[in-house]
């Protein structure tokens, strides 16, 4: 009898969930070697790509290494054991910004490019989805179904928490493309990430202190601000956020992006995740998992995410304003029941600040599987245009650095120090626009590495072309 | 030649606006007698109707006072008379609710019905605009012309005060059916009241004192609270809110309705409102004019705003959600430019809160006509059930005392103290639904006369025959 039964269609999947559940049940002990790929494939009757995936899938979570010429090992993933670990014994098998490291006059929260009039041949800060995916079509066809169908059902006022029907495509949408389990009462729609980190402030209290990820978006940590409650930087370092900048900080609430880190890229692995939530349920404390982007995982399936790890401690949020369009204001978070139930307490008077229409017609795409088509077409458009970059900065940058965890749009890089200018300098010259790694930095910290971040997602194929044409003319 | 020059249009506001220009400028003085009906007519060479309309929307705003029999006489209206105006001094032409006199065992803000499974007839609590009233196809057309006309513009972010184009409709429309004269740029866009009352906190302060309407609604406290501000009631007795009560409070900020007080109906006299902005301009201080149902005035032109008073100190808010649906979540708000600024510098990395494609629909409405269109069916429609609603109070209790400044879409009516129980129950044994004044009250208070608050927008021609059905048959 085969090691594992393998059924079904997605047979790498299958074999990861398998080996992932023997790690977390202890049946594969940490330090442990993973079956050679090629004796494992021809044990299980399926190819050595399959079992290659899977292995890729655990390596990313951070289920295990890899040492070179030696194979896979099982990392230190129960919580019985992470109390153990120390930071010295893992072994360095990525290139990490280390951005907390070593001090350094460090940059603040400044909008750089403000007083900038460079015409630039590529602008890779702004990161706006191009218009022309956007199924337009569909979405007008659909626009038209749901006024025909709903008629006067859409002058209704909308509960508070949604429309019934949105939050269930959105749970079964979870479901399918994430593993996230919910209950589609728990969710609740709102117009958009920065008006969720508002009810959030309501919900989990405005007198609570909450830690983001330094660096990250200089907008979550300022709508917090906005909406009165107290914040505090945490650095991130390779393995996402630092556990021990996170204690003695004293904080309330974690808001993380633990499948994608902004702008480093980072994943947490798997043990770290299991100790964020060790520090939530020690106390009553609450993290935000804050999906943004994650759909952009351009290879292997998408990360575990905390809340399946913890449902009563994580309120999970995402917006399709990245992967639909920004003038449509739709973000959702599915939250703990205890904070649902205060939700309800706190706003069951109120209507929900969606439109019915955009409510149903965003129902309409996932029920109908358009917008898992229109995302699998961005994803490959975003697979050609990394490829590109990859290609272009290889190109005016031969000697380039680049971290890249494939958690798309965006890829960090950097010259070495005896280039004589930094990257960001150098982009500039070679007319592309870009923000250095320090830019998003919330408080002074340190960055010697001197990375830039290069967002792809508002850059055309034309645009790269056009950069390296220009390094050819030079 | 004759005193005033009418020509054009709308004789009986320009009449209006003239005599309202000459009290202003201290041309007519207080106390003095406005010339008799029949005589300025004819001196005019105009109705005795256009005098009369011109009279009452005077009187109606508290220009002038009407003593019986004697005729109409200037108010004290001017800032350095306001000061000697006492209260005593004022006749007595009206009779209100006087909620804050006598002191009573008051009601909290309690949810009553809560628990009340009775089948009604007819609910005067709702208040929701009957779905047949809005222009369905009229909405549909425009929704295909925006998606056809604008394309994949939709897609464009919005700015974070909404789309130009639409705060540019949203002006001309003010100026044409308000009289608010305000530069479109300082208009924003949002998700509704309730979202608009959180980004007033958070550009006045969390720190600010906001004092409210009591009675009033209780969303409107209960959205100051929810955003972590601090607010007081001020009592609202026969001139609007007491001045006394708000500057014992030392309150910073000022949430009043002054064109339509909910519930009461009471309109702040236009002496009343001079001394509103002084206490604003007297200090640090704001004004939120909440226009809400402001548009349900259903005889005269609507009141003049405290904005146009003074549009440094008073911030212009109204909803959407009446007069066309409570799925639509839009609202708007005219700022103070001071404001605006402080908007733009907290809020412009973030894109504005409601879709665009809403906004386009709505821009186009406004453009063609047709919601002011909308807005004169819906408000002969509640013209209708208003006076349906006074008959049908007239036949169950022939001895109602009804209180009703035509200001739309509710009265407030009490039985006399013999009738042996009061509206509340009266009401419930013949099947409507209805809230008690008290049930509006923020903080105990005192409702010595028993009113009950009768919302007829949501009542239907057809209820009100049945209720009248079942008194004949009792």
């Amino acid at each position: 009898m085969p090691l594992y039964d393998l059924n079904g269609k997605n047979k790498y999947y299958t074999l990861y969930c398998c080996i992932r559940g023997d790690i977390l049940r202890g049946k594969l002990k940490s330090g442990e070697r993973l079956p050679a790929k090629r004796a494992l494939a021809k044990d299980l009757g399926v190819s050595v790509v399959t079992v290659q995936l899977a292995y890729e899938q655990l390596l990313a979570e951070g289920y295990v290494t890899s040492r070179e010429r030696s194979g896979y090992f099982v990392e230190r993933v129960l919580p019985q054991e992470n109390f153990l670990v120390q930071r010295e014994e893992r072994g360095a098998h990525k290139k990490p910004p280390e951005p907390e490291t070593e001090p350094e006059s460090g940059h603040g929260r400044s909008q750089p490019y403000a007083d900038d009039h460079t015409q630039y041949i590529a602008d890779f800060v702004k990161g706006a989805t191009p218009a022309k995916l956007f199924p337009f079509s569909v979405w007008t066809k659909l626009t038209r179904a749901v006024l025909a169908d709903c008629g006067e059902h859409l002058l209704e006022r909308v509960p508070c928490d949604g429309d019934a029907e949105l939050k269930a495509e959105i749970a079964a949408y979870l479901y399918r493309s994430r593993g996230v389990d919910t209950d589609p009462r728990y969710i609740v729609i709102g117009a958009g990430a920065e008006y969720l980190y508002g009810v959030i402030v309501q919900l989990v209290g405005r007198d609570k202190l909450y830690a983001v990820e330094n660096p990250g978006y200089a907008t979550i940590s300022g709508a917090y601000a906005l909406n009165g409650a107290r914040f505090a930087p945490v650095p991130v370092g390779e393995e996402g956020i630092s556990l021990g900048g996170l204690k003695q900080i004293n904080a309330d609430v974690l808001h993380i992006s633990p499948s994608h880190q902004f702008p480093t890229g980072v994943i947490t692995p798997a043990y770290m995740r299991s100790r964020i939530i060790e520090w939530a349920l020690g106390g009553d404390r609450y993290i935000v998992e804050d999906d943004y982007d994650s759909e952009f995982r351009l290879s292997g399936r998408p990360l575990q995410s905390l809340f399946s790890l913890c449902p009563e401690r994580v309120i999970y949020m995402n917006t399709f304003s990245k992967t639909l369009a920004p003038s449509m204001r739709m973000g959702y978070m599915a939250l703990p029941p205890a904070l649902y139930k205060k939700f309800l307490k706190l706003f069951s008077s109120s209507a929900n600040v969606v439109p019915l229409f955009e409510q149903k017609t965003l129902a309409a795409m996932l029920k109908g599987g358009y917008f898992e088509r229109h995302l699998s077409r961005l994803k490959n458009y975003y697979r050609d245009i990394r490829r590109q970059t990859l290609e272009t900065l290889g190109t005016l940058f031969p000697d380039c650095e680049v971290y890249d965890t494939q958690g798309g749009p965006h890829l960090l890089a950097r010259l070495a120090d005896g280039y004589g200018k930094d990257i960001f300098d150098a982009a500039k010259d070679s007319g592309a626009r870009v923000k250095r790694l320090s830019d998003y930095f919330l408080a002074p910290s340190a960055e010697p590495k001197k990375y830039a971040v290069f967002n792809y997602s508002g850059v055309t194929a034309e645009q790269l072309a056009a950069l390296k044409f220009k390094k050819y003319n030079k």
